[in-house]
């Protein structure tokens, strides 16, 4: 059984180390990716030492230029348009501005992915891939309940916002009734990073267990204003090949030189 | 003589009819941009019976069809990246999305775009061109005082914030100490929109008067952290050329597909 751990105990370096353990004594995992900052140097040689690739998440150049420092193999360069905490670059200036700065070092390009046309787009500003994360919210394979992947099947891009209200850092994901309320001209203001998690920590909760759907604000890029249709995540990547390939096609054959 | 006229005529109707008068005696006036909403359809006649071509700003699709209903020609779709007044949606999801709102309207792709690199990304999400503004207020021909173009110079992309402080609504800008004192914890927020342009109006142009640099925060663009020295425009376009060139090159000679 399990030994019960406090909240919050895996963002403390003792959780982060139990979670090292596990993914170095299982030899599937071929890829560790830090999402919260330059991993510390004894964990990417740790990982390094089981022959796992180390990636990094960067929202600007200076931080990627760090986190080489620390030894990742690879850097997911993420704009403003992703969902979840991102930094102010969007993609378009953040992505080659990344490339540039790390060079050789490979950058997948993640923020605002949810075509071909972006894949090639990746490729034209210097990435050697992508990375996404929205396009797969609204497939059939989903962790997301059924009421929640309609809202993501529903919503424009402009409906994935940017607010303060559910961590106290900036967060981008679904308008909803609770982020309506929260922009309301006589709304508090929210408060700081931990204070306003432990404020409305409860609420959120409740909506979850209710599946509100209405009231949640799941995280989400702005490339949800892309997703039409529930699909399987096998028929989402099969479109994004062909039409990358397609794009390719394109410039290869356009009059542009 | 000029008439004196009161402030912010140009921005009322008659005030528009009064350049269009102007623009449609001069037959060197090729092409006309509404970067202010939708015309009207009757100013969009009269350019056309004059050969003009016209063009509108969009930062939505929905805003790009309402545009192409006026009878507007080309649509230049302007992502948050931009400097000055935008929409929320960024270039790398917005672009891809007016293109498939408006087809076969050309679009013009605006905000984020700095180098070769971003032209070939922009053929790749569908657009026709660009349509580039902050990468010429670095330039030998900016309008920018040498001490403003300096900190052009100086800035990195995370310096072109987005504030309410200048005219009530969102507008992209350089960080000056100006921002960061209606950044500060207790300062005040901002008023409505023409309400905080009359608060501040007169200190702004005690700034440029003094030419204040320091405290000045002219409209700028994310893509601002790429202009690394004064160059003439000349420079910059051969430039974007040649990168352009080389970027669709790789992309032509490259193992994807």
């Amino acid at each position: 059984m399990l030994r019960e751990k406090p909240p919050g105990h895996g963002h403390t370096e003792e959780g982060v180390l139990e979670v090292l353990d596990v993914v170095v004594r299982h030899p599937q995992a071929k890829f560790v990716l830090s999402a919260m900052g330059a991993p510390p140097p004894y964990v990417v040689d740790r990982l390094h030492s089981k022959g796992v690739v180390v990636g990094a998440m960067a929202g600007s150049s200076e931080h990627a230029q760090k986190q080489i420092q620390s030894g990742v193999d690879i850097i997911v360069a993420q704009g403003s348009e992703a969902g979840g905490h991102t930094g102010t670059i969007s993609s378009m200036v953040l992505w080659p501005e990344v490339v540039d700065a790390v060079s050789p070092v490979p950058v997948l390009a993640a923020g605002g992915v949810g075509s071909g046309r972006h894949v090639a787009a990746a490729f034209a500003l210097g990435a050697e891939g992508v990375w996404c994360g929205t396009i797969w919210l609204g497939s059939s394979e989903s962790e997301l309940s059924p009421a929640l992947r309609k809202r993501f099947i529903a919503a424009r891009s402009q409906d994935a916002i940017q607010r303060k209200y559910d961590t106290g850092k900036p967060l981008r994901g679904l308008r909803s009734k609770w982020t309506d309320a929260w922009d309301a001209p006589d709304a508090p203001r929210p408060l700081p990073l931990a204070a306003q998690k432990l404020l409305v920590a409860a609420a959120l909760k409740r909506f979850e267990l209710a599946d509100a759907a209405d009231y949640m604000g799941y995280m989400s890029g702005q490339i949800v204003g892309r997703i039409k249709e529930e699909l399987p995540i096998r028929e989402i990547m099969a479109r994004l090949k062909v039409d990358c390939h397609q794009t390719l096609e394109r410039l290869r054959t356009s009059g542009w030189q």
